[in-house]
């Protein structure tokens, strides 16, 4: 990339523009501005290429503003390139790090537009997988979540009041760019929304450690019905079927789903500790069985 | 617990004793103390549990020293009643503090002796599922992955030299306790100890995504010969055999494995993507991978 030409780089860590970056650290900042900090090589090319995009479809902007090194941009052509779509300015290090929530945003950070998803824009398309965060508290558990959602090919994220807010610098580092992937809808009133999930078709499946019925005997459930069609291995009308449309629970890492989430759902699933591990971290769970109903929605 | 007659709670964070256990925090002063800290309840908890059980068998030592403050055991009967088979002392939050790593560990603090668990004692067990890191560097993801191995009920969990120190304090914390649930061997030459692992029968699974294996593919193979017995699903006498016993290979989070280390596998596996993210976390592969492995093992 040229950058002949260019303006001259920001190189003033005290620029009002600076400090206006730097106050998307925290949610008040956030709120106020409708904006986001992505840091980072990683981040900051979800964030172009959903942007690039939007932009063809003649979609709203992602990035609102972008900073970078030219070292940065010298050392990843890539980001370069897409970085030409978006309002770029070149900035020194000192005024990257004054800018970021991180020790280092290794030379590229973008401010974002606020996504605002609903979850009747999520129930529109029709979706077969969804990951409901229930009171998750810690940004890097919900960044796993999110992106564990994402490999899994789930249709949307949603989260409950009073979950982490997942647009807070750390949850959106942990979530390696996969919050560019998928939509996420917050501030989900927790009854609300799983009568309009459960009225769109899909089963409620609580992740519960405790729950009565083993994950690996759905999924042996749902092998069977693909593998040994007539077998007798449909386990009753009433029984949940990880091949169906489906939102799974996941709740609070301390606490897990307090007694009325877990009375909203279906299903109470557990997924087996063969070990002695006690319990699974939330990222975790949420891993198996998401996978689970990936593998059996997919491999019909 | 009755505290009466005990000793005086310690009281001076600048006491001797206090800066010995604080450089545990270390790697050096845990190489020369031959013993690491483990943090709060949750791990303590499990680290006491793993003492009893040794002491009952006439084995040595898991806890060396044990520091609580008088309010953290009326709070928890549990630690308490575990408390009374170690060397306890009493001691104040301050001197807590002092000893710990992490802001608060909550009130209570052991001092544990490193264990020195070879390959040869895992082998001598006749193990079927291991769990290999291959100079994985963060000590929250090789705390997450070793979890989740104590989660699939895995046999050992294996770390190649140049992986991060799994003593560290804050890799312990995030192992939750399970650190105290199945052996760890560090320093593993991986050359060698992926010949032994061979040799003791074992096959060894990379998970790398760029493999030519899918992992879906194997699980449907496993169930297939479980659920459809002579339909002809066994893959050719060179698949890989999920329910075979398995060493899996997890590389470093930034690089993968190495191209030599890729080498060495029998198989090459990838856990599919399903959505847009384009890769897995380590934590997250682990996950996937070992709970493949459990579930075609166990279900038989």
């Amino acid at each position: 990339m040229s950058l002949a030409g260019s303006p001259a780089a920001m190189s003033n860590p005290r620029a009002d523009r600076v400090r206006e970056v730097a106050r998307l650290a925290g949610r008040s900042g956030r709120v106020r501005a409708g904006q986001f900090l992505a840091e980072g090589p990683q981040s900051v090319r979800e964030a172009l290429r959903l942007h690039r995009e939007r932009a063809a479809a003649g979609g709203e902007p992602v990035v609102d503003q972008l900073y970078a090194t030219a070292e940065c941009l010298d050392r990843s052509p890539d980001l370069a390139e897409l970085a030409q779509g978006a309002p770029l300015r070149l900035a020194t290090d000192a005024v990257l790090a004054a800018m970021a929530d991180t020790v280092t945003p290794q030379g590229i950070l973008a401010v974002c537009r606020m996504p605002h998803a609903t979850l009747d824009d999520v129930l529109s398309r029709g979706p077969r997988l969804v990951a409901v965060m229930c009171r998750v508290q810690d940004p890097g558990n919900a960044g796993t979540v999110l992106r564990a959602a994402d490999a899994a090919g789930a249709d949307a994220v949603l989260l409950t009041e009073g979950s982490v807010d997942i647009f807070n610098p750390k949850a959106v580092r942990s979530t390696a760019g996969s919050l560019f992937h998928l939509p996420v809808v917050t501030g989900l009133s927790f009854g609300e929304g799983v009568d309009t999930l459960r009225a769109a078709g899909l089963a409620v499946l609580a992740a519960d450690g405790y729950g009565a019925t083993d994950l690996d005997e759905l999924q042996d459930r749902s092998a069977a019905r693909r593998l040994a069609p007539g077998a007798g291995n449909d386990g009753g009308a009433a029984a949940a079927r990880l091949e169906a449309p489906t939102a799974w629970l996941f709740g609070n890492e301390a606490a897990g789903l307090s007694d009325a989430e877990l009375a909203a759902a279906d299903h109470r699933v557990a997924v087996p500790l063969y070990g002695v591990a006690e319990s699974l971290n939330v990222g975790t769970a949420a891993t198996v069985c998401l996978y689970a109903s990936a593998r059996a929605q997919r491999r019909g």
